[in-house]
């Protein structure tokens, strides 16, 4: 949703309020910095997350300096980011980056339903590897009683993107200068199994 | 250097202090996120930067509303994470991360000097592309005039790094379930030419 704050002072073209650009790119990213204020001074942790409908779900435990700190629903403001390419340009002046990011101003939902924690859970570890969750024996009482589960909602989200190669100014155009794109990925290499699994066969779903 | 705001509430045997550790994570990461307050509003802005010394440097728009809300001064802090792989356990609860994060609480200067503000434009673009800033043409003074620089120490920085396979309870060692660890890395791609630089060839920096 467009609104004072998530209203960029600058580029405004690369601003984007509607989910089909805001969803697929917290799909895609698996981990979110979530920013709070304690006592006029910011805070920032890193931390998984998953998006599920118009909700992002975190957890931690019950016992985190930083949980207790948001779950009272003070406002956070939780940003992730894409990086694509480095974009390089026949001036330094017009280098940039091609990403795709995303700002939720929200306030933490302590969730306190026992399935749809237990979902969160299943969501947020699946978000990371794709279909784990049916693989692990069952989350036990205890495991749940020092896990809090917080949400947010949505409402309040936008996304920055851009894309493409460099824009530099006419007068650079012909410079003898390579400018263009470095494309770049994040990826995930050959798993490698732990001690007390050296015998187990990597499950479909890792291949 | 460890206060009582970079002393974390969990897992402290995480927590490190020393250049030996935070300085290569900054170094070999390439974003950063500020986090900074407004009105009592934590918001949350990805950039670029370069770390020199005991410094770390970041650029903007002398117009940006996110430099213009942080260059007096007030409280910022700055997070990094370089994300090297997941860790899966045999329960769902002691899945985790390796990572290597740094958080760094500080306040901005302001650089005026312009030799400062012209190396730390160029650290920051061969921070991103080692070797680009000799390839390219001087920068002007018009873009200098339109560029802030600014300077955050890092006496209250500090880091966060996990490494190693799963830590399993006990009783579920023995459970069938595959376990270890995905490495995750962050690769650059072929480089890509623009259309006015397709007749350069590709200088030996991007090689």
């Amino acid at each position: 949703m467009q609104t004072s704050r998530t209203t960029p002072s600058r580029l405004a073209k690369r601003a984007h309020y509607d989910e089909a650009t805001i969803h697929p790119i917290l799909d895609e990213a698996l981990f979110c910095t979530v920013s709070y204020v304690i006592d006029g001074q910011p805070m920032a942790i890193p931390t998984a997350y998953v998006r599920k409908g118009d909700k992002l779900y975190i957890h931690g435990s019950v016992g985190s300096h930083f949980i207790r700190s948001i779950e009272q629903g003070n406002p956070v403001c939780i940003s992730v980011m894409l990086t694509d390419g480095l974009v390089l340009a026949k001036s330094a002046f017009h280098h940039s980056v091609n990403y795709r990011s995303v700002v939720i101003f929200a306030k933490a939902e302590k969730v306190t339903d026992e399935a749809e924690r237990m979902e969160a859970l299943a969501l947020i570890t699946d978000h990371l590897i794709p279909g784990r969750w049916n693989d692990l024996r069952p989350t036990t009482n205890s495991e749940m009683r020092k896990t809090t589960v917080l949400a947010f909602s949505l409402d309040e989200a936008s996304a920055k993107v851009r894309t493409g190669g460099p824009g530099d100014e006419p007068e650079d155009e012909n410079l003898p200068t390579w400018a263009g794109v470095i494309p770049m990925q994040t990826v995930r290499l050959t798993p490698v199994p732990a001690q007390n699994s050296l015998e187990t066969a990597l499950p479909d779903y890792l291949q």
